[in-house]
């Protein structure tokens, strides 16, 4: 199936719909309102309404959504309906923090190897933490597309370029900096400072 | 000061600015072009300019901005000149990592302490991590206005609703769920799992 042309602020919204019927499914409930809906996820019904039919879902007027259905299709839509590979670059203070994390899997990602300089502390983990040079053998015999990168704000831009010439799609980027991908590669930049500052602001 | 009244998507450009300045002057540069910081922080210049005006910078044409006063303009404007005590709730997988991580005091934030139920495993870690109950007291004796929660989903709401019950105004939310704050109270939401999901719809 091609993928439909879906906004990025639209595919996040996906997201937090699949959380709220992950949630409605654990307390069984089986048919859910737009509007019950909507409120869950903090949009209004027409919003939500208008995000579904982007791939061809119209409810059924009167009935609402089927929780388990919507939540099945929601699940092909965003790509998680297999575990996906990751790798992770970088295992310093935030990198080791992630490894142990544990929670990605839960999620559909599974954090294949993880890849550092020679020379660093390994944390005690179960995902191997190879050096930098086993990058593409892991990335082509494991199909990996997407990369987490916790490597230090300078040597972030060349991680990235390494990356994206063996085939890497989409970076998911933590390094307090930004970079700089041709068309067609993906990065969602995390910066915990930039967000604690933020709120740092707008306190009285 | 009274602060300007800057909307919150202003006030992430200002954090990244910080950050190129934070390079610049590591590079011992001691002036840059409007043109050039812009192109480091991936906008226009215009918009930097405009950025700049909502706290009286002018910069000075012909001349650049000099790299060490407008950083310490950013940090005053930002809260960021003395160290922002924050408190964490919920020291579960996520919550130890962030604890361990200890990357924020460089960036002007100190856990003061973290708080989980009794009962749970303590990491090693020099922070103290206490009892819910205590979480008022140290609120107060300490001032604290920040808080991070990295609760399970099901527990969030509740852990807001007390921590602004006791005076938090600002919350950096890891918990997969959408919260409600009364008015006056800002939350930035951190899903790890969303913006991966996000990623992975956009790789082919």
């Amino acid at each position: 199936m091609p993928k439909p042309d879906i906004p990025r602020k639209t595919v996040y919204r996906l997201s937090i719909y699949q959380r709220c019927l992950q949630q409605l499914k654990q307390n069984l409930t089986e048919t859910v309102s737009s509007e019950a809906l909507a409120k869950a996820a903090g949009v209004k019904p027409s919003q939500l309404r208008k995000d579904l039919t982007h791939f061809g879902n119209f409810g059924t007027r009167g009935l609402g959504y089927n929780v388990e259905g919507l939540s099945a299709q929601l699940t092909e839509v965003l790509g998680t309906a297999r575990l996906q590979p990751v790798i992770l670059v970088g295992v310093g203070n935030l990198g080791s923090a992630l490894l142990r994390y544990g929670g990605f899997n839960k999620e559909g990602f599974e954090i294949t190897a993880a890849f550092d300089q020679e020379g660093t502390p390994r944390p005690n983990s179960p995902t191997p933490i190879l050096p930098m040079e086993e990058m593409p053998r892991i990335i082509s015999e494991h199909g990996v597309k997407m990369a987490i990168i916790a490597v230090p704000a300078i040597a972030a831009q060349g991680v990235v370029n390494e990356l994206v010439t063996h085939g890497i799609q989409a970076i998911l980027n933590f390094a307090p900096t930004l970079i700089s991908v041709p068309d067609g590669v993906w990065v969602n930049n995390v910066d915990l400072a930039v967000e604690l500052e933020n709120l740092s602001y707008f306190i009285r």
